[in-house]
């Protein structure tokens, strides 16, 4: 049976460990040669992202990096790091639902049946903490930092809580006090997962032999000419070639402070002729483009903008009665600032 | 004389609270309607960023807020919120370094002397101890997380080393045992100081009879229809008028997957007529718009983009040369994945 390595952030327990083992599932059919036959991948930490991308280039199996959360962005070192690596690019695009359990050692109940005076230690990453403030108060725990949610299960004491990834409570055997104590629902980060460059080639391929019709395409551009509508020009010639963007920004170049590349994901595939086309385009234009990722068409929300939508304040007009003098009302210059 | 409150995040010694020193430094010119003489700033911590914005919003004063990182990218979470508040924007824009101190308690020295062959502590918020690794392997340290820096800093025991903002040590009567013990110099979080929007209306017309000549605007805009090219489109308005940009990305709008808003820092006052009438030309097509900011232009850098500024690998064609065939060259395919 074919084996493959997928290297994840560690330690064992983290979000990351979390969208290794759903990628794992996912990417089992294609870890072999034969289609017919599942592989093996097994699952190993690494203390950080670089050693993660070296351990990629060196041919050393695959890594999964957290690439962008719905509450804070995207994850821009890792970003950074995906476009300056020499052989690299995403071939899955996986999301982990951000929800925490609270954890005891196994057979203790910090929660009930202490006495004392002292209120119960909760342990967690300091975002962990941060998103989980309304059990603590409800429980007036004292919340002390840990280096990782994953740490604070992994080094939980009795009469101790922890808050961390559902995955803590069968890798770290504690039992599981309340599930989903966040204070929200909803946050959602995505991973993407890497392999060499030339074996993302190979398994795009296969992914449309087993009947994948549809792809995403992350790109990153680099327009060596700067100044007013430089970017303009580059989005119409992806809006002439019908191209729907799902996410665009620019980012200094690493290290190079008032320089700019783009990056910009795409509803289709780069050996689509269209696209591909535009690559051509925009390559003989002297403009420096590298591909990032080319993934599954991921199942996505597509809804309407409608009016109730809308963050407050601001101005938005009724394109049928635009009334006259509307750029001096005041609550127009108070909104725009002019 | 007159007065005026600036609330930051606490506790007292984070880069916030750096920010708002030099932030207090540079405004307090505009704090009285008297330009002869200096007002008051008063500064005031609170413990979450929604409790800053309320206080503005309030009319209780201006808060700082950080912005963007240049190592990490937006702070996402300030900026949905800045999106989604009712009567506030940004008048100044104020940049701190992100450098690191290690401290230690008035008169102790930690790093010497110790006989013992316990580690010693050092503590800071887990950020703070991730871009300090070396001076933590040079020290043999054992580094133990904190709720934030300027908490280690204000909780810093003796025998133990605390790593925080410079102004730690003035704060808090503690020794610097050593000076930016960060791992890498150049990262730079910028923050935003807030007021009412009318407020912010007077203070950048005070800015423009005090000589400042040339500003930068942030907006943001929602087309309510979606499609390929609506972006194509807006970005085509603000070239033809001969708008620069200096940074651009989407976001979904805050709880709605799938629909987007666009975030655009620009240089040029939305009050100058060719700007003007790009928002007039939008707002009449039905697009949502708001200004999140207006401030005096930083001074900034605007290296021209040379190619050994370029990431590894990707594709570079050199146009005055452009080969036969290179769209079938095999590193051309490998970097572009078609």
């Amino acid at each position: 049976m074919a084996c493959k390595e997928l290297f994840y952030l560690g330690p064992e327990g983290t979000f990351t460990h979390q969208a290794a083992m759903e990628a794992a599932d996912q990417l089992r059919p294609y870890v072999g040669g034969d289609e017919d036959d599942d592989g093996e991948i097994t699952l190993t930490a690494l203390s950080d992202v670089p050693a993660i991308i070296d351990a990629v280039q060196q041919g050393r199996g695959w890594g999964v990096i957290a690439w962008e959360n719905n509450v804070e962005g995207y994850v821009v070192p890792n970003l950074d790091a995906l476009i300056d690596s020499t052989d690299l690019a995403g071939f899955a695009r996986v999301g982990v639902d951000v929800a925490f359990d609270a954890f005891a050692v196994a057979g203790d109940d910090p929660l009930n049946g202490h006495g004392g005076d002292e209120p119960v230690i909760v342990s967690a990453h300091s975002h962990g903490l941060a998103q989980c403030k309304r059990f603590i108060a409800e429980h007036h725990l004292r919340a002390v930092p840990a280096s990782s949610n994953a740490a604070a299960c992994r080094d939980l004491k009795p009469g101790r809580v922890a808050f961390g990834p559902r995955i803590c409570g069968d890798l770290y055997g504690l039992d599981t006090l309340a599930e989903r104590v966040q204070d929200f629902e909803g946050a959602r980060t995505e991973f993407l997962v890497l392999a060499r460059r030339d074996d993302v080639r190979d398994l795009s391929s296969r992914f449309r032999e087993h009947g994948t019709g549809e792809f995403e395409t992350i790109i990153t551009f680099i327009p060596l000419v700067t100044g007013p509508g430089v970017v303009a020009n580059v989005l119409d010639i992806l809006r002439d070639a019908g191209l729907n963007m799902t996410s665009f920004m620019s980012r200094p170049i690493k290290g190079h402070d008032g320089t700019y590349s783009f990056i910009d994901t795409l509803d289709a595939a780069p050996w689509e002729p269209r696209f591909r086309e535009v690559l051509e385009t925009l390559a003989t234009h002297g403009i420096w483009l590298k591909t990032l990722a080319v993934y599954p068409r991921r199942e996505r929300p597509n809804p309407p903008v409608d009016a109730w939508m809308l963050p407050q304040g601001g101005v938005h007009l009724d394109a049928m009665r635009i009334e006259r003098d509307w750029q001096t009302a005041a609550t127009v210059e108070r909104e725009l600032l002019w």
